[in-house]
């Protein structure tokens, strides 16, 4: 593997000091070899001149699965989201329409300067995700939905409780570890009452033998949040019963959680990913963070799904969660870098991975991302903070270049291992597809031709 | 003046039926002759494939003089922010930096696809602002600030009554109406009480004398509302006492309005400019807009200034606040339709200028934008509303060629009138200076050389 040198950067450590150092980076054999380097040569140099050398941004909750089912689930009504889309759309999945999203999703992200993620996908051909992000040199923690129990507003085809552990168990044994490491798998009960207590006890001693993680969505929306509180207690308790709150579950959204229930999940040292674009679109309110992070509880940042956000962009979340929080707890609430720490260090933790990335230094593996200063929309530069500029005014359009392991994905804007008008191409087609199998193609919310919505 | 045809775009009309046409636009003189036209050749062609052709982008609440203070007041608490930042920054301003950040600020506004604003500069330096959007196309109401009162947390330098008439009237005689129309006045009260009675009078006077708008800030910040609602009356009613509240009236962002105020302010026909990221970053708060609309209140959009935002980018904030507002109102509030019209016909109709521009239809001047459809953060699009994809989706880079009155100011995302370097050079060089007149060199909240905050 060719050494790498990346020069004439500044470079946002995310060290423990969290310094900014004017200099350059040196990597060998995928991993940061020396920072600052006094190096002026290596097999390969990049000059970062006039950019921000970052470490790759870090998502713990997106679906790569409904990359393709964006923009066509707006403005709707939850429970119609649901029934009338989500589900429709996820169970006319096939193989190809999920390699196709998942590229998508990958491709998206990578451009916006996310290095990893930690996704949920559906109740089948998750390979399909597992192979996506191999060929693409992403590095994800990726897990199949578990739905062995039906719930009120779940029209999801529900598995059978063995079948679904058994293909778990399969995706484990096929992926887990693989790529160098660059994949891993995860256990994705698709919410705490998605399935059975049974299942939930298979779960939690599976993923505590093969010390892989748990994910899982919980207290998302106050509605739904209630009922379940009604029939059998809130969630974070009914998690906590099941052994599964630990430093291994990843909580997506945690909208509704009650303080007690924030005092469970911080004393077990568990993740929240804060997903606010969805939050919002969805209406399902603005999560308490704030106190969140002050229990000490790990917050990271997600997009979530892009039939719900609409996009998979990292800046466009750092900024929201810096921004929304402010009315309620004052201008000085949530400042920029304690939200770059949730999108970098607090995101590698989330993941179990503090050790091999979410900073720039010695040793960690070489994740890490260019980003151009020179722009219209951050000039002037020469006296602002660069991670609030990172927070407040970089945009996703700003990536120039981006590392996996040492590897260049992309490099000036443009990726190196795949064709993008091919990922654009194939979205199209599966779309179209994935629309007409999931007997969409007369609901006539959407009129052909124009793309117009009929209203 | 050259014929041009664009041609092959999906053509977003925002005319009364909202109609979408796949096909060609021909502008003759500036504006929209035929729409759609079926001509196949013009002096100038546009090939608009893979486009959509979109109404300029209207922002109605700017400050171009704070551009180069973007990133220097971030995390900042309301009232350290004026004193310590805005109010030293703009009054160590030159005509040099005036003119520096003036044209950041419309370069920053012209790449993302807004081609009008209504601007509220500082006390002094506003011609800088009018050459600046002369020299660069942009259509633009410029206002020069009156502050002719001492309030409590206004420490800016007070103007004398008699001056900050006689400066607006000299600048409206100069520049409204000027550059074929492109270019006009508006009288800029910087807030409800931040000018005497007696100038209040003489505003309203002379601005319905004249024809020009009234640009103020109202209940912005809770804490402010309250104070000067104790101290003489409710903002808007006192806006109504002077006589002010009208048609031509904006208030920018009335997040504090109080029922019977917003029902004053519809029943007048005035405007809000709603500015979620700049309500969100300073905490103000979350303005009641589907109330404000459902009261029939024409309200538009705009960024504010870049010292509370930091971008100036619509399409940010037509996403926040089709976003922000659905945790309270449900996920059918602030649907993409009612965004878009926000920025675009409500805009217009703000601006006074609803017959000149805010559509594509024929007649109207030929501001408009072409954005780039084939992105991996919109795909895929075939079956998707353009209208949400541009609300949800779209970005300020997806911008590739913007026309104000005809004319190209911007092709292929490259500005054809000024060199973007010199721009971004200017404004480092100037910032610096300006830092030093402040005398906030000696600050030590920012770090030279690093540019690394403190803290």
């Amino acid at each position: 593997m060719p050494s790498l040198l990346i020069r004439n950067g500044l470079i946002v450590t995310q060290n423990p000091s969290r310094e900014l150092i004017a200099g350059s980076l040196y990597v060998c054999e995928g991993r940061i070899a020396e920072i600052p380097s006094a190096r002026t040569g290596a097999d390969q140099v990049i000059d970062a001149s006039g950019m921000l050398v970052i470490p790759g941004l870090i998502q713990v909750h997106v679906h790569l699965c409904q990359a393709l089912f964006r923009g066509l689930a707006d403005d709707m009504n939850v429970v119609d989201w649901l029934r009338q889309r989500i589900w429709p759309l996820e169970q006319a999945h096939d193989p190809d329409s999920l390699y196709a999203s998942a590229r998508l999703a990958i491709a998206e992200m990578l451009h916006g300067g996310t290095t990893s993620a930690c996704t949920m996908e559906t109740v089948r051909h998750t390979a399909m995700a597992f192979r996506a992000a191999e060929e693409m040199g992403f590095r994800a923690t990726i897990g199949n939905a578990m739905m062995d129990r039906r719930e009120a507003g779940t029209e999801m085809v529900g598995q059978d409780t063995q079948a679904a552990m058994a293909e778990s168990l399969a995706l484990l044994g096929r992926f887990h570890d693989s790529a160098g490491g660059r994949l891993r798998y995860a256990f994705c009960p698709r919410g705490t009452r998605n399935i059975t207590d049974s299942l939930w006890r298979q779960v939690v001693e599976e993923a505590r033998r093969s010390q892989v993680l748990i994910h899982t969505h919980a207290a998302e929306n106050q509605a739904q949040t209630e009922l379940l509180a009604r029939s059998g207690g809130r969630e974070a308790e009914y998690l906590q019963s099941m052994g599964a709150l630990g430093q291994d579950l990843v909580i997506a959204h945690g909208v509704w959680l009650a303080p007690e229930e924030r005092a469970l999940v911080a004393q077990a040292g568990a993740t929240v990913a804060h997903c606010p674009s969805a939050n919002l679109k969805l209406a399902s309110g603005v999560a308490l963070i704030p106190e969140m992070l002050d229990a000490g509880i790990n917050v990271a940042l997600g997009a979530d799904g892009a039939a719900c956000n609409n996009n998979l962009d990292m800046f466009t979340e750092m900024r929201h969660a810096a921004l929304i929080h402010k009315p309620r707890c004052g201008p000085r609430a949530m400042p920029a870098q304690t939200v770059f720490d949730m999108a970098t260090l607090h995101g590698a933790r989330a993941l179990g991975l503090e050790r091999e990335i979410g900073s720039l230094e010695a040793g960690k593996r070489a994740d890490l991302v260019l980003v151009r200063r020179n722009t219209l929309h951050t000039a002037p530069s020469c006296l602002a903070d660069p991670v609030a500029q990172l927070v407040y005014e970089h945009r996703a359009s700003d990536v120039e270049t981006v590392l996996v392991d040492g590897q260049i994905l992309i490099r000036d804007g443009r990726p190196t291992r795949w064709n993008e008008q091919e990922i654009l191409d194939d979205a199209e087609k599966q779309i179209r597809r994935l629309w007409e199998r999931a007997g969409l193609a007369g609901a006539g919310a959407v009129a052909e031709g124009t793309g117009r919505t009929e209203r």
